[in-house]
């Protein structure tokens, strides 16, 4: 084995007490940087060894003298009570109901009557500044005068008086006898000002550092806890923790339109991922993007100027960075670095444009609640490590890497191990696609109200967590990730804004329920953006939709591209219409590789069909998949479908299907659809992958439609040599 | 067994080829009324037999020469074309297509600039008539220059050229070599004076005729075919071919606003019952109740005056006599008699108030379709007494009869001993209850947008026909139809009128998809109603919501009542938050009865309960059933309540739960949920009755709480007597 094929290319963390098992792993793994963790110093005896080493930065916290010294600095977040409902007499509101008394504390330094919203939920209007008072000693707003049995809420600004992390951290791992990290806001002047001094401080005390790893810039992605600290609300993208006045009166300067609460309250939803966004959401946005991107430049400024790399990781602090956007690349960073709990999270590092290194933060983490007596963490590494690699081998990140305390992970040899091969299985094939194309059929757009920004993101709530409702949409994110296309995510507003926008794409894809973001809800009433779907799918276009692609009551309509797609949602409206078409064709091209019925996941329900589409499955009279042509177009309908090897299959052929390359089928292609095989034309390379635990049996397809059987061990990557040329 | 007990009340079919067969009847029945039927005639021999006679007088049709004479005054109706999508250049637009041309014409006798509308539907805007033009010869409407890949649709007039209920008869029978019967508008001026005529006439020519069976009076609910003669739309309660520019210039004259075909077009929607209905079709609905009536009451008049009853049939052309609202009585009739096919709508006739008396059509209809080699009359014949009987047992019909060809029922003899024993229960169990009100615990308000208007109707959209999305919802109101409440149809604007409307209501009833009529929709919006079910709640009321009850995203809720309820639906926008109540409560007092797990149907995805409540039923994370109180009040959440013995005691015991009456559980009462216990005060009896085909074994509650153990042959009912004093 090769220098480089032993050794590069992968981070592990380390910690004081264990030196020694750190120096063992740099070689067995052939780590060629460590790190440290939140809760973990680095040992001197480390300083000098050859590895770079990256030195987490916690850019809003672990400066509590700071912090108490400027309260009126420390980070803010909106947050909105529950409901209430008045009887007849006073109503009183409690702010802290639900909410840790630990994280947060309400904001009264500021004018209460300015940043705080009373809303009468029930009319749907604010109540006026002069109908509520607040009652300091109780925490409660209280309404003296409400009208009887109308709803009430309060959105307040509250101090976030510890960091959401630190307290996720320190009660997942017990911890305790520590002192709560206070966050502080680096936009505010006072801090913004001591932010770069403690930085420039903060290098000159590490000289052995190689890499800030900042963690993040300025903003916690929306996290609260509740009394009994349990998670009460998480939105990975959620901005809700990124307001102050002194932010919000810049906002309004620059929008030239007063800012009102609910612009993040959003009747308590926060703005999530499915909601429609609205144009002052975002308006917010891209001022958050703007601004962040000018004092995270700064920090970058500092770091290089010191002779050190900026890392970003993505998670924690990273609200406003965006890096899919534009304003991402003024940053400069070198590197970002996240988390990656399957392909889709793969995708969200490798695919940012613009830094020189990205690197995969792989699971298991090395925390109690995986490492303990009885706990299985090579099942956990190895179910990460083969859904990630599929993505990898479409577009690979740069390094890997593993976190937490390493001493736990020491514990269990057969993970030293198998984390051994991982990295060695890394290393081949990065070196062997490295900067080389991978083949693809063709370009598949997402198309949803978020486009770039939510890339590969998009269906996710926190990072890759399952939830009933999203993981029959996530499903087809994930099989795209490793899937032969070039995947684009474009928003309704790329639409609007560029009549090109769909040039180069074969295939549209519109995933989720009706009246959410991911479909685009009342988006749909612009007559430009069904107009522009319509005729692309009528000039020869693919539509592929997933649960109520387009779904959105509107003029006769409850999926507004039904005369596309060929299926309609039954919501009692159309019961007086008799349906005559629920044959099924079976034998459609589309399911020619299916073993067992089509999982759809939750599926749909009272989907039917219109006359002259072809239902390819119904269950008990409600379509789960159709096809349907519409001009020199293909429609496919899909109600769900849950990420699963025969599942990309089905995905795999929608696409081929829906954008006429059925003659495209046999290339690049394994028979076994638990194997597939991917190309690099650069590099002259394809390879053959078992994506499961057991071995397989397959027939390997080439570029030229030529084919051989195989045979491959559990888990086994194969890699072939072929000249260039035969690709096509 | 006396007279009374042996004959009356029960009405039999006749025609010209079974009059021996008719006298056999009239005697093993006990019939004392006999009546024709579409395509039979009444025999002559008859004529002085000791019966009443019926004679089915069509108001609209069966008089050819008029039709053909007048055809300016032929019946017309709304229709909308399909949508259709321009590409780049002019579109055409076939008005027929997917219609049966042996049932329409398009009326292009009017000015069709002025009463059809082309409508933009992708925009939401009407075309300009300059814009569009009318090729006759092809029957298209043409837009010269449409938005590229906008879809169109086209609202226009047609005239019902032949009779859509006789043409329904004409298919399912299989009839050849006769005439299509057109279809005449008594509304309009010559055919209106030609009515009055033509009735007297009739009279005249029928003098052996004592009851005039108007089938019905003036416009047919909504039935369209399509050109293979399939039903292609139905709506029981449709109003769309009850219009003409006759009527519609009379209407705008009313209510002083123009008149737009989409009043009656809706998008394609046709104002059916799922419709939140706009104040425009309101108003049109008010305007043909007032017509209809006036007009109906002239032909009353006029059968009065000959010495006649005057009948109606509560089908076919009923529209615009709705029987529940006040205008119906002004019309002054004797009777109504109308179809049973369950017990819901045996009440939908046996409920309408000011009629000297109602009869039902028990199925099965002595048609082919039943009464062919190797059909089940019989088993039709049980399971619609049955089902109808409990609803009887609460609010009973005066009379029974049958329809059809009695020469196909004569051939099995079975069916004729059955429903000998079934006209014999009848009579006895009338005797029995007649003009005693049974005992109630209390009263029940179903709220929708219809209220009294579609008592019993509501979750109907083709008279008791079977439909996957709504027998969930239909079976609450069948439930209901032989529970011991007294049911009252509330509608939202019965709430924003009076002030009192829900005063000694112990329950409310929600039931039903979101934003539809039967929740509301939009109405929630209002804060006036949404004030009102809550105040009603928090002062002690009962709430049962079913399905999405209040179902409307607005403000921050998806259920609008999900504070009350405390219950929401999981639509994607609180995802974000953590969701700890998922504890099951089996032991609840509303699951006593269950003998396994409950059935809701189709159920509800996605339901969660907020903290507090108390989960009796979850299947996958999903909330089936729940309760929780507010205020003084009690909500219980069920997520759908198909009608079985089994479920009607689920909702019989939430109906107890929700009004704070549990001690009242064991009043009147089976042990057993297949029997039924009623009591009559007034006539101091009361029954015990078996709803099943096989013998029962049960513990009989008397009013005073006392029991007795009884078993019960398959479909028995036995009465007792008991001092009238006892009931409470």
């Amino acid at each position: 084995m090769s220098e480089q094929a032993r050794r590069g290319r992968v981070t592990i963390p380390t910690d004081v007490d264990v030196v020694p098992e750190t120096l063992e792993l740099l070689k067995r793994w052939g780590a060629d940087a460590i790190r440290d963790c939140d809760g973990t110093d680095y040992p001197d005896a480390l300083k000098g060894v050859d590895a770079k080493v990256y030195s987490t930065y916690y850019t809003t916290r672990k400066d509590n003298a700071w912090a108490e010294e400027n309260p009126d600095e420390v980070q803010q977040c909106y947050i909105m009570t529950g409901f209430h409902t008045a009887g007849e007499g006073a109503l009183s509101i409690p702010l802290m109901q639900g909410v840790s008394p630990e994280l947060m504390e309400p904001n009264t330094r500021d004018d209460i009557k300015r940043w705080w919203e009373v809303v009468d939920r029930t009319a749907g209007t604010v109540v006026p500044p002069a109908d509520w008072r607040y009652d300091a000693a109780a925490a409660q707003v209280v309404l003296d005068r409400p009208a009887a049995f109308h709803e009430y809420t309060v959105s307040f600004l509250a101090y976030l008086i510890w960091d959401p992390v630190h307290m996720y951290n320190a009660v997942t791992n017990g911890w305790t006898d520590f002192e709560h990290q206070i966050t502080f806001d680096v936009r505010q002047p006072k801090t913004h000002a001591y932010t770069m001094e403690r930085l420039r401080k903060f290098i000159d005390d590490h000289p052995y550092v190689d890499v800030i790893r900042y963690t993040t810039f300025f903003h916690q992605f929306t996290l609260v806890f509740d009394e009994l600290r349990r998670e009460k609300y998480v939105d990975w993208y959620g901005y809700s923790a990124s307001v102050s006045p002194y932010i919000l009166e810049r906002f309004e300067r620059e929008v030239g339109y007063p800012f009102r609460p609910e612009y993040i309250i959003d009747q308590g939803y926060y703005n999530n991922q499915y909601r429609v966004p609205s144009r002052e959401f975002l308006d917010f946005q891209a001022f958050q993007r703007r601004e962040v991107a000018k004092l995270a430049r700064e920090m970058v400024d500092i770091t290089h100027e010191k002779g050190k790399e900026a890392m970003m990781f993505l998670g924690d602090h990273w609200i406003g960075t965006e890096p899919f956007l534009p304003e991402f690349q003024t940053i400069g960073l070198d590197a970002v670095v996240g988390s990656v709990g399957n392909g889709s999270t793969l995708r969200l590092i490798s695919d940012i444009p613009g830094v020189a290194y990205t690197e995969g933060r792989f699971l298991p983490y090395f925390f109690p609640d995986t490492f303990h007596e009885g706990g299985d963490p090579v099942r956990e590494a190895k179910e990460n490590w083969v859904t990630a690699r599929r993505a990898i081998l479409r577009s690979p990140i740069d390094r890997i890497g593993y976190g937490g305390y390493l001493k736990l992970a020491c514990r269990f040899p057969d993970f030293i191990d198998y984390v051994e091969r991982v990295c060695n299985e890394f290393r081949e094939l990065y070196a062997n696609i490295r900067g080389a194309t991978p083949y693809c059929v063709g370009r598949v757009a997402v198309l949803n109200c978020w486009g770039k920004m939510r890339s590969w993101g998009c269906h996710m709530v926190h990072h890759a967590l399952y939830q009933k409702q999203n993981y029959s949409y996530a499903g087809v994110i994930e099989a795209l990730s490793g899937a032969p296309f070039d995947v684009v995510f474009l928003s309704f507003d790329d639409l609007r804004n560029d009549p090109h926008a769909l040039e180069g794409a074969s295939v549209l894809l519109n995933v989720g329920d009706g009246d959410t973001a991911h479909t685009g809800g009342a988006v749909w009433e612009d007559p430009a953006v069904a107009a522009a779907v319509r005729r692309f799918i009528w000039n020869g276009g693919g539509f592929i939709g997933v649960g109520e692609p387009s779904g959105h009551q509107y003029q006769g309509h409850y999926l507004q591209l039904a005369t596309a797609l060929g299926v309609e949602k039954e919501t009692g409206f159309t019961l007086g219409y008799d349906k005559y078409n629920w044959e099924e064709h079976p034998d459609h091209f589309i399911l020619a590789d299916c073993t067992h019925p089509v999982d759809f996941g939750e599926g749909k329900k009272s989907i039917y069909a219109l006359e002259g589409t072809e239902i390819l499955v119904q269950r008990e009279k409600e379509v789960q998949m159709a096809v349907h042509s519409f001009g020199a177009g293909r429609c496919v309908y899909l109600s769900g479908l849950p990420y699963s090897f025969e599942n990309s299959r089905v995905l795999y052929r929608s696409i081929l299907w829906a954008s006429h390359s059925e003659d495209r089928l046999h290339r690049w292609f394994s028979s076994n659809c638990n194997v597939e095989v991917h190309a690099y034309v650069k590099s002259g390379k394809y390879c053959v992958v078992n994506n499961t635990y057991e071995p397989q049996s397959t027939t390997v397809y080439r570029g030229d439609g030529s084919s051989f059987t195989l045979d491959l061990g559990a888990n086994e990557i194969k890699w072939y040599e072929f000249p260039s040329e035969s690709l096509e």
